[in-house]
């Protein structure tokens, strides 16, 4: 069920939750730098806990990921280190990355099924870097944003958003200090219309002016979307 | 249960020839360039049928894949033509390239699970490099080989065999015209241990003089094996 801890099925939260509390005795929250969606994958996901437990990070982390192995969760710790008093995964976080990846191609998805988009044409990749730059720095995203998105405010500033293009693979790089509810998802979806030559570049353009989710036509399934870089500002800084 | 045809459970062969009956009405022997043990992957395999149907190329491969896809098998065409009449995908095929992923890393595996081979510590790539060197060109190979192999003569000529690392992320390149049953898993398990600092790069030079499987000390598993490339000389060569 993705990041957060449901009542109705399994997430991330609760495996490592649980791990944790297998190892220490302790019922400690894990706090991420993002909530992924069902279906969003993870490869650089930063989340921390309060623990009065005195193991040696290494230690703790070869114990959840047993924990979790055993328990046949597709979770695993890769690295874990002791933080600050004032560090927050989520609320200290300065710069949060994904990418989306998709493959252009007919022949249906095998091994890599759930971790791609398959598209079956190819994408004028030109186009859609054109349409990209449209979004980029701050703007209003109500277009792009989940109607059940909780942020405050619509208004994010968007770093980097760019194409690239390794034969049939294709990825979509975005950066920003935080995002939206599905706003990498929506942006993508405009994107493949555009490199489908269904919609033109300014046509994205228009529909972030419209600050309207009705001006979305195609919201990205969540198979390609990677979490992959939490970023923080160091203490001296 | 890999590529080929078995009483006792699914094969990549099967359910090929199974798609391309359903599309045809013909009972074709679908033969390919190699013929992969289960577990292991391909991204490059070639395969030819003959075939009576006046199906084009692209409709046929349109109707094969609907066909897996319907059946749930993780199998996929990604191209199809028409070959000669002298064309064999197995006896024509003139070099055979494999990889071999590998991942270093303490953490488990999650979405990459069977798709490549764990290890926990990282490699001397260049003890690795060094001892590929001693297995390039005319030998036997009969150390490396499966007891089970049905190849007439064990002598084979290894035309590459490097080790390139990103990152966590190592890779072993392999290329010949042919290679005996479990050739680069064996050759790859031995490069593993002197990565690891278990073997000498002389002990590869001195299990291959032994011509002996009992010299054999790790074999990879066929996780991190993938076909990916088939070679043919063209018709005017």
């Amino acid at each position: 069920m993705g990041w957060q801890r449901q009542p109705h099925g399994p997430s991330v939260q609760q495996a490592v939750e649980t791990a944790l509390a297998e190892i220490t005795g302790e019922q400690a929250v894990v706090h991420a730098a993002g909530r992924t969606d069902t279906g969003v994958h993870a490869s650089g996901m930063v989340a921390h806990a309060e623990l009065q437990s005195e193991l040696a990070p290494f230690r703790l982390m070869e114990g959840v990921n047993a924990r979790l192995k055993l328990a046949g969760q597709p979770v695993a710790v890769l690295a874990a280190e002791n933080a600050g008093p004032d560090f927050h995964a989520r609320f200290s976080c300065t710069g949060r990355a994904y990418e989306y990846r998709l493959l252009c191609r007919r022949a249906p998805l095998t091994w890599n099924s759930g971790l791609v988009w398959r598209r079956p044409n190819r994408f004028d990749i030109d186009a859609m870097n054109e349409a990209a730059r449209h979004l980029l720095g701050q703007h209003d995203f109500t277009t792009f944003r989940h109607v059940h998105c909780q942020a405050q405010s619509p208004v994010k500033t968007l770093d980097r958003l760019w194409v690239e293009e390794d034969g049939e693979a294709v990825t979509v790089h975005a950066a920003a200090r935080s995002f939206l509810h599905h706003q990498v998802r929506s942006m993508v979806g405009s994107l493949v219309l555009v490199g489908e030559g269904r919609w033109r570049p300014s046509d994205v353009a228009e529909a972030l002016a419209a600050r309207n989710r009705a001006a979305l036509r195609l919201n990205a399934p969540p198979d390609g979307l990677w979490f992959v870089r939490a970023e923080y500002r160091q203490p001296s800084e």
